[in-house]
C-alpha cells in the first residue's frame, strides 16, 4: 500500500530517450505526477500552456525553468518549489546531464463556484 | 518567486521542541504543507482523524506510520508515499532521532457536486 517514487530509478536506462511521466494520484480536482528528466529540455520555441495550475517541486538533480514575461530564469535545486498559474506559459530550459532530475508536480484547479 | 523547502533546515535547532508545520500552498480544495519532525511521534493513544484526504511523501529521514485496521505499520524512507483517505485514522509511531524528517503533505478533497 506504500510506494516509493525514488525506488525504480536504478532500473532506468542511463539516459532516458524521453522524459518519463508517472501519475501517482488522480482525483477529480487534482493530479500528482512524478517527472523524470535526464538532460532533457523543452523543444526550442515550445511553451507549456496549461488549463490547470501546477505546483512543482524539484526533489533531485537540477533544472532551469523559464516563465514567459519574467526576465530571469528560475534556477531549481533539490527542495525548490514554484507555483505556476494556469496559462502562465513556461518551458524547461535545461536539466542537468549528470544525474536524473526528479520533479513532483501537483496539477490542480480552483473549485468552480455554482452560479 | 521560487522558494526552497530544504533551505532553512540548517537554521533549525538541533532538536525541535515540536513538529514544524509550514503551509506552502493554499487553494480552496487543496493545501500543501511541509512537516519537519525530529524524533517526534504522535502522543500515546492519539490518532489523526481528518476531514480531508491526505497524500504524503517522505523526502528526507525515516518514519513509521500506523494506519488503524492495518496489521503492519508503514515503514517510510525517502521517496515513500502513501494516500490516506479522509477519516482513515492514523498516527506517527516513530521518526528517526538521527536527522530531521521532512514530509510533504497534500491535503485535498473531492469536488462537491452541485445538487
Amino acid at each position: 500500500m506504500t510506494s516509493n517514487l525514488l525506488a525504480d530509478l536504478a532500473d532506468l536506462a542511463e539516459h532516458l530517450p524521453a522524459e518519463l511521466f508517472t501519475t501517482l494520484l488522480e482525483a477529480p480536482n487534482l493530479r500528482i505526477e512524478r517527472i523524470v528528466s535526464h538532460g532533457h529540455a523543452s523543444p526550442e520555441g515550445f511553451w507549456y500552456d496549461q488549463d490547470q495550475h501546477e505546483w512543482i517541486v524539484l526533489l533531485k538533480g537540477a533544472a532551469r525553468l523559464r516563465i514567459a514575461g519574467e526576465e530571469q530564469p528560475v534556477e531549481m535545486q533539490p527542495g525548490s518549489f514554484v507555483n505556476i498559474p494556469a496559462h502562465a506559459r513556461h518551458r524547461v530550459e535545461w536539466t542537468t546531464p549528470d544525474e536524473p532530475t526528479i520533479w513532483l508536480a501537483v496539477h490542480y484547479q480552483p473549485l468552480i463556484q455554482g452560479s
